[in-house]
């Protein structure tokens, strides 16, 4: 790879008439960004006037015309002086992890590929535990807990008597009857019906909440493979991911420079970032699941956790003895995590060794702030095996484990399926919220058919439209390609935009407060033939406008 | 217009592995055609192979390559023998509107433009009523209840030992636990509870149900504009609308020559077609809302039951006393008919002709059996407007309208929206089915969503899954042009498969008989890495295929 791949093509257009706000805290000295769409019409509710519409904004730095961006830089480490002021962790001379280790010292990695001037990490000190549960728990408003509760507001006490709206139905979710606040924020995570992901090591990410109380989230999967894209592309497809709304984004890169993809997509990610461990862990093992260790596994969280990794999937339910009951299923186990562990149980005949030492996996992430998000790999990977006896026998051992991570203040989540009917979709809210203990829930669609590859955005937003109005959390998103092949930039961007479709929907659905605000403006905008508002004031202003234009037919009365 | 365009290039190319199948019938002469899809893989339920899956084709004789296509004949009229086997109907010398029949003299018409040897219309003898369900409360099993009953079924005796599935939640439905038989197609027509839309002028369409215990059915809108595409084109997007699944299509043309268009559309399509009069009527008085009359609708109607179309939208419902609920609302009136009706009222300040009227408009409809299809003129353009007072009076109006056009024994289903938020979804079902005594729902969407120009098919399918799944019978689709301008092939093939999935959802939810027969074998085939069945057996093969082959990553053990 040459130096040219590393040079940033990085989208930084700021959205149409859309400016960046920062809303100051008023506990903490944080300042959170926001969107500020201007509207060019006038629009008056009950009489008085709206001339802007202010939105949730995960695009970070990169579509702010004031900040340089440079991705060999990476972003400001917003929260860099919040965790050193907790004075509860200490930067370490070099990373822990061997593997980590060894990587630094090989010369045979160009220069290139590296990030430069890579952060030292930091730890706790010995006997600290950094989680916002842990904090929370202790009652203390974190400058997270007050940034994510400004965020999810979205000015929302200057304009609430702009917003009427529909009584939601929440399905018994304790949503705000108003605007959030920093402590109701910190009180559903102390009880783990939240979790704010803000590895120490992440500094440069904007805190964001997922929990059922919330706005329903969205995460998009990116990632390299032996076969395509470089770096920069790679940094890319992450901003690309944030503009379009990703709340989070996992990176499940595989394949070589695994570990210097991952930190230019950390020091360059203004959301979370999620991976899957044992996905890097097999490769250290060439592909052999059989040779996979607890060591060789416990190496791989400490490397990734002192880069910043904010969440991690852990397929820790997949027990021995559930593996059977996956043997007469029509699709097995779909689930990669699911399947590695499955043949690593079988060819030891021992139980999942990630079961096995989930004390010490807590442990790890407790000292750097890592939440777990404990894998469903028996999820069914087919509508014939939705809700079967392996996916639900499962189920129950992860909450087990939240109980076990809860006692360790590691923030969870649960993750759920996959391919369910839309008529059993809602069982899988109610056995979630009741084994897991309301921790939020976090599923990949699911998808309600399987009769139409190419089309699996669509036949997904449907079961994360009905998932999230039930309850769920956070959203995978699944894109056109899904089961076919790898997605390009405007599979992610049609992924992206389908799933924030989905967590709209929800978040309407169950009445969140003021969410109907733009779908109001915007429906005024259409009414007045006002197409500009319209367009800017959409999920996808470019898309719209370019669809408008490319007919023929034009209203005199349209305002251009 | 050239003669040169009328030249047709149609879509004819049957889909891959398939087979165009007839099935026969038991009580009358009918020949159902379905599409079987061969397999290349081995597959097995409970021991027992299966070699093909059969689905359900509206795709026409377009797609059989032992037919020849010749848009300038039309297709076999295969219900004319069991129309004229009635005995109750006379063909008419010459076309009974006035309308028609200065469209036949005028010399200024171009010839390419008029299809060649146009039939001659039929209608019911003085006296009688040729409606399905006028044969349904008598008794009769008509050649089309049988053909529809083997239509639905699929074949589903041959294979349904092999199909498991989750039993459904059908939210109080009536659904047959087996396969369907033609006495069951009778019983619920003769109720109201099903509709066959199939005007005695247009035997070229194969027999169609819409109810709520059947298949749920999606209609596709096409149609010209002043400023685009000639008659072949439009006869190719309903040929192209029919090929993806659309199971009627509403010609909704406006613009010169639309009779002419709308003779070619008829006389080449293999599913029913319907329309909204009042475009037509509104263009015969120069667009002038306040010029329309009695006496032209009523010309329209006759003019287009005798080409025949098979169901008419009709506003019956906007009541004078109705548009000032309007008055409030964020969205006014967005149906084009309501709008029109809206406006005629208030300027004559007198109620609605077509519902002083309605009378007479079914006596004209029984003479021909074409259905009615009450439209709701009043339906939200946004959510905000949603489920309001002006939605649900219009609706308890289409209901009083729905038991006067049964006393006529004229087919009816009734419109919905539109826009709604999904938790409110179900109470429009709920509503629907109370006060228009279980009469077919046939909505537009709703839409979830306000926010997403550009990508309303989606914002749309979470909500047609939705409504399908708790009772509407026909889904009205939605393209991702929706809002901003008019739809091209591409447009519709999006628009349709969207709609094809929420269908099927629906169908899964409710637990339709066999509906999940094609999506276990797809995920049979999609874990064995069979990719061409995978393909095969999907909503869309060649954007599967397509999708596929794009990406560089080739799994060493796929099929190809």
């Amino acid at each position: 790879m040459s130096s040219q791949t590393v040079k940033p093509e990085i989208s930084t257009t700021p959205f149409p008439a859309s400016k960046k706000i920062y809303v100051k805290g008023k506990i903490h000295p944080v300042s959170v960004a926001m969107r500020e769409i201007s509207l060019s019409g006038e629009y008056k509710v009950e009489g008085k006037s709206v001339s802007s519409v202010t939105v949730y904004d995960t695009s970070g730095a990169y579509t702010d015309p004031n900040i340089e961006i440079d991705i060999k830089k990476g972003l400001e480490p917003i929260r860099k002086q919040w965790i050193l002021e907790r004075n509860d962790t200490e930067e370490l001379s070099e990373v822990s992890s061997k593997f980590a280790q060894s990587q630094q010292a090989n010369g045979t990695i160009e220069p290139e590929l590296r990030f430069p001037n890579e952060p030292k990490p930091r730890k706790a000190t010995t006997g600290k535990i950094v989680t916002q549960m842990h904090y929370a728990k202790k009652g203390i408003v974190t400058p997270e807990m007050e940034y994510v509760a400004i965020r999810e507001n979205q000015r929302y006490e200057e304009w609430k008597d702009l917003c009427k709206q529909h009584a939601g139905m929440n399905w018994g979710a304790a949503l705000r009857k108003g605007a959030i606040t920093p402590e109701f924020v910190r009180d559903e995570i102390a009880k783990g019906r939240a979790i704010i992901p803000a590895n120490i090591n992440h500094p440069e990410a904007e805190p964001m909440i997922i929990g059922r109380n919330f706005l329903v989230k969205i995460n998009a999967n990116i990632g390299n493979s032996a076969v395509r894209s470089g770096i920069a592309e790679e940094v890319e497809k992450a901003v690309w991911a944030c503009r379009w709304g990703a709340d989070t984004i996992m990176d499940l890169s595989t394949g070589e420079h695994i570990h210097q993809t991952r930190e230019w997509i950390v020091r360059n990610s203004p959301v979370p970032v999620g991976t899957v461990p044992i996905y890097q862990a097999l490769e250290k093992v060439d592909g052999v699941a059989e040779d996979l260790t607890w060591e060789i596994y416990r190496d791989t969280l400490i490397e990734q956790a002192e880069q910043g990794v904010d969440y991690f999937t852990i397929h820790a339910g997949v027990l021995l003895r559930y593996i059977q009951l996956t043997a007469k299923r029509t699709t097995g186990i779909v689930s990669r995590g699911g399947s590695i562990l499955a043949k690593w149980c079988l060819s030891h005949h021992q139980e999942n060794f990630l079961y096995t030492h989930f004390d010490e996996i807590c442990e790890i992430l407790k000292a750097y702030d890592v939440g777990v998000s404990l894998g469903d790999g028996l999820r069914p990977g087919s509508l014939a095996d939705a809700n079967d006896h392996a996916q639900f026998s499962e189920l129950r051992t992860l909450g087990e484990l939240t109980n076990v991570a809860w006692q360790h203040d590691v923030q969870v989540m649960i993750e759920g399926p996959g391919h369910i009917p839309i008529h059993l979709i809602k069982e899988n809210v109610e056995k979630e919220l009741e084994e897991c203990y309301e921790a939020p829930f976090y599923t990949l669609g699911p998808l309600t058919t399987d009769i139409a590859p190419g089309y699996d955005h669509i036949t997904s937003a449907i079961g994360a439209a009905n998932i999230g109005w039930y309850g769920c959390a956070m959203l995978c998103y699944v894109t056109p390609k899904e089961h076919l092949g790898l997605p390009n930039k405007e599979d992610v961007r049609e992924g992206v935009i389908a799933y924030k479709i989905a967590a709209h929907a929800a978040d309407l659905g169950k009445g969140h407060p003021g969410a109907q605000f733009r779908d109001n403006i915007l429906s005024q905008a259409r009414f007045k033939f006002n197409w500009q508002d319209q367009f800017n004031l959409s999920l996808d202003p470019e898309k719209a406008k370019d669809f408008h234009e490319k007919t023929l037919v034009k209203r005199p009365d349209e305002v251009t």
